[in-house]
């Protein structure tokens, strides 16, 4: 039985047009700093592919500075800035604001100081967007890009963070969008790449695959695909809504990503069904991955107010444009006769 | 006619084995961070291609920490440490480091404080070699490994910066070798990847590819192909010399890089003749490259002492592995030509 994947808010299969822009800039030889033929040529595909990614991200006329993924680009539009942000935040940005907005049980974030915060567009956990503030200072668009019609230019904030391995181009590759004219003091430093805001010798092939990968998704997201997408996900909660007493959804009801389904069955920990189900052949996450392979309770489901046995008892179940029907009934019904011996062997 | 790419130091081709490595890892979807299969899968090519980077850098027993390439690594390295450099090193190492060590007209760097020093092993433009004090705070590895049999073992520092799209690997992934034990802190946070000394999802097609190409460029120094490379940058001199009465040899007594030739036409500009040379099918490139695709004066050849105009009429020739007799005979030809006339117009 082929093992179904089910955790592209963790990360998305790679694209086969991002896969052939790779292999093609792999025959790329030259520095994009050099002058000569072989580092033009470089360049230009550098560019191509910073095209690409501004008109996906509707991001015209703005910089797109491409960082090694969106937790650098969190930093270099973050750190020293005396942010302001919510627990809900990824720890890339948590990293660098005072996590003092408030939080409600809905999930929604109260922003006082636009021109002082930083916002989410969509939780990578449980899928609930913002509503951004006008004069927001950076958004982090990185689950939202490829999978929502969002556009730089029109959702009042001045830096977005994006990554290509949320909409199926290579890890290792982000950028940093932002309005022209607004200040940012280099991280980075060194060779003056991009402007002279992120040095270093340019990912020419990751790059390339951001670009396609951009394209690609912009494509999928503007034929419906998240459509077909979303009634998949809507078909998996109703299964599992239909089969178990005591499956409790997150935000099903407020607006959230069209992949996402975030759900809690406390005292089930978050940690064994996402064993119990790798076992299976299903690959999902428990709300949170940390690097070392250890997970803890939920810090977004805390933050809405879930007690700690609930938070430690969340997965997330995230669908990507070639998840199948087939695949999400198979998903339903492993889990639905996991559950019931989960309750057998408490009972 | 094929053209013919004698810049190596600024970046070289993919190798075989990265180029092959990276499209299997294409087929990787999971995030190293998650615990699943397809996460598992993720993390062994990492901690494969980690094992592989410290064997061909003789670092077993030290920590490869993975970063988007030597300019990352050296803002991890020497940012906030108050560190002593010279002028030579990279505009990457020096962005961060007092610029007050003694560079001898030889080239050679006098290091009064290892402890809070960073040392170059080789240098990008002239190939010249340094001799590491013992207690050396960091040194630049980056032109040095691959193409030397250095290790950092036995190199008397506690950090390292390499590269690998300077042996074969692609751009945009480097690493910082560091001492077990040796105090660090974290420039870029969040998820807490690389044992917490770098947060982000793994560039992991990168990093498979700075694996082999680590493996790959080990294999050939220790089969001896770098002396090849030297006979043939040694009669590619010979050559000149015999046709030049103008030309001045940068370092050619000293232990230098075997690949790297670096001289200067006093009055005939590097940047003309890096542009003359690209017209007639050869990259080099001039002194020193910056991302704006302007070139200035050579740093690195003012501070050992060379004026202002023969400063600015450097070129460096950079041999590879694939360079053949034939190309440096060609590029001797052809640039010896276009020296005549540059001296028949400047009469």
């Amino acid at each position: 039985m082929n093992r179904v994947y089910l955790d592209h808010n963790a990360t998305t299969p790679l694209r086969p047009e991002a896969r052939a822009a790779m292999a093609a800039a792999m025959d790329v030889a030259g520095n994009p700093s050099s002058v000569h033929a072989e580092g033009r040529a470089a360049k230009a595909l550098i560019e191509r592919a910073r095209a690409q990614v501004a008109a996906a991200f509707g991001a015209d006329g703005a910089d797109v500075i491409f960082t090694s993924g969106a937790t650098e680009a969190a930093a270099l539009a973050c750190a020293g800035r005396g942010l302001h942000g919510a627990e809900v935040e990824h720890d890339a940005v948590r990293a660098w604001v005072e996590t003092d907005l408030p939080v409600e049980p809905s999930g929604r974030v109260g922003v006082a100081d636009p021109a002082h915060s930083v916002l989410q567009m969509a939780n990578s956990e449980t899928g609930l967007l913002q509503e951004l503030p006008q004069g927001l200072a950076v958004t982090d668009a990185t689950q939202a890009l490829g999978k929502l019609p969002v556009a730089f230019n029109w959702c009042g904030a001045d830096m977005a963070l994006i990554s290509a391995h949320k909409l199926g181009g290579p890890k290792g590759i982000g950028a940093l969008v932002i309005r022209r004219g607004t200040d940012l003091a280099a991280q980075i430093r060194g060779g003056g790449q991009e402007m002279g805001r992120r040095s270093g010798t340019e990912n020419v092939i990751g790059i390339a695959g951001f670009g396609a990968a951009a394209e690609a998704a912009s494509r999928d997201l503007a034929a419906g695909i998240w459509t077909r997408v979303e009634k998949f996900r809507n078909i998996l909660e109703s299964c599992l809504e239909a089969g178990s007493k005591k499956i409790i959804f997150v935000g099903k009801d407020s607006p959230r990503l069209p992949n996402t389904s975030c759900f809690v069955v406390p005292g089930w920990k978050g940690e064994t069904q996402v064993m119990q189900m790798d076992l299976s052949g299903f690959a999902i996450s428990a709300g949170s991955a940390c690097s070392s392979g250890k997970v803890r309770a939920s810090r977004v489901l805390r933050a809405m107010g879930f007690d700690e046995t609930a938070a430690a008892s969340a997965v997330r179940v995230s669908l990507g444009p070639q998840t199948t029907e087939e695949d999400v009934l198979r998903f339903a019904e492993t889990w639905l006769e996991k559950e019931r011996k989960h309750h057998a062997r408490a009972a």
